[in-house]
């Protein structure tokens, strides 16, 4: 490295970090409508929006009235984080966990090309299958394979391990959409959900769930 | 791990991954609108298009003539990608690169909070001037931070290493729309732009940038 210099200033733009994210969810708060959601999402919707770039994505964010308290708690209480692809882990920002929870993904088990193909599903559905044990009362994260969440769905329906909540936003036009009513409807019996947050429709992918993560890590907007 | 089972399947949903990808490029080139696009950005804007889950993207997606060729021309003969940020790294997949190019994120640096403190600017900033020599000849793309695509134009313009081809798709509120305006609109001098490939206005982000690049690696669309 030749030299060190900061290069000649040559555009108008915001450099302090802090104060571009108190802009941004100002600006997100002046624009968007959250009065349909309840009160415990709005930090929430508002990061999501920040992910997506566009206030439009606030219509098709839902929730389970539990989730915010129940990822929150167990957060607090040390769950581990699952996610079904290495982007969206690496989007969690870990300061602001406050257990120095572990994340984990599985994709890249070298049991899951083989469980793929015997099963006849993808791989990130197969490496669901991996959370095992540590599926009970995790936070989940999927944002990217609609086939994982319901891969998810299909092992809690049948009596395995429930999670503590689970962030659905799958994004895509084949089963994204579908995946995410799934979620929002399933039923392990007697009206029993385990608590979930989505946008609907196609929308989604990796960025904004791990948004979704980093506002249910904390509630101090700026961390 | 007690059993490792396939669950019940309770859901009809396609489970083939290559599958799943011709369905969903069948359906995307169904319903946008590629015309006003050079023929060989279709198959980037279709990717872009399935990371965004929206094919109303397809109206912001602009680019230089030249950056489909000079991106492929630069990986085939192994540039490296430069990235500001680790989900974007984490988002490149890494069988799809021609040269098993190099994929760098230079944003945990230990030189980076003290460089960032002493310019007045963001880590993700003064994380690009740690690029260093080799910017050269690299493919750069920006998925998150406006103020990373403006310091890099600024360097560019101080005379510094030049790339092969930015990819400019920060997302959101502050600066984001102006800073891919900048790389649209720069001139290194006699109208001479280094090959840019932007996703206009506040959207884009990491995962549309991997999109990006996972499309310009190769032209396979199944890799």
């Amino acid at each position: 490295m030749s030299e060190l210099a900061a290069p000649t200033r040559r555009y108008d733009y915001v450099t302090d970090g802090q104060e571009i994210y108190r802009r941004s969810f100002a600006m997100i708060r002046a624009e968007s409508d959250l009065s349909s959601l309840p009160r415990d999402l709005h930090t929430i919707a508002t990061r999501i929006v920040h992910a997506a770039g566009d206030v439009g994505i606030v219509s098709e964010v839902a929730a389970h009235r539990d989730v915010v308290a129940a990822a929150r708690s167990a957060l607090r209480a040390g769950a581990p984080i699952l996610t079904d692809s290495h982007m969206l882990a690496s989007g969690v920002t870990r300061r602001r966990l406050p257990a120095d929870n572990e994340v984990v993904c599985t994709l890249r088990d070298p049991r899951v090309p083989d469980l793929a193909a015997q099963w006849g599903t993808t791989r990130a559905a197969a490496a669901v299958s991996l959370w095992g044990d540590r599926l009970d009362g995790a936070v989940v994260a999927v944002g990217n394979a609609p086939t994982a969440l319901f891969h998810l769905l299909e092992l809690m329906l049948d009596g395995g391990p429930r999670p503590a909540a689970v962030v659905g936003m799958p994004v895509g036009f084949v089963g994204s959409a579908e995946s995410k009513v799934a979620l929002a409807e399933h039923d392990l019996g007697g009206g029993v959900q385990v608590p979930w947050l989505v946008v609907h429709g196609r929308r989604g992918g990796s960025a904004m769930a791990a948004a979704a993560l980093n506002a249910l890590a904390t509630e101090d907007e700026l961390a």
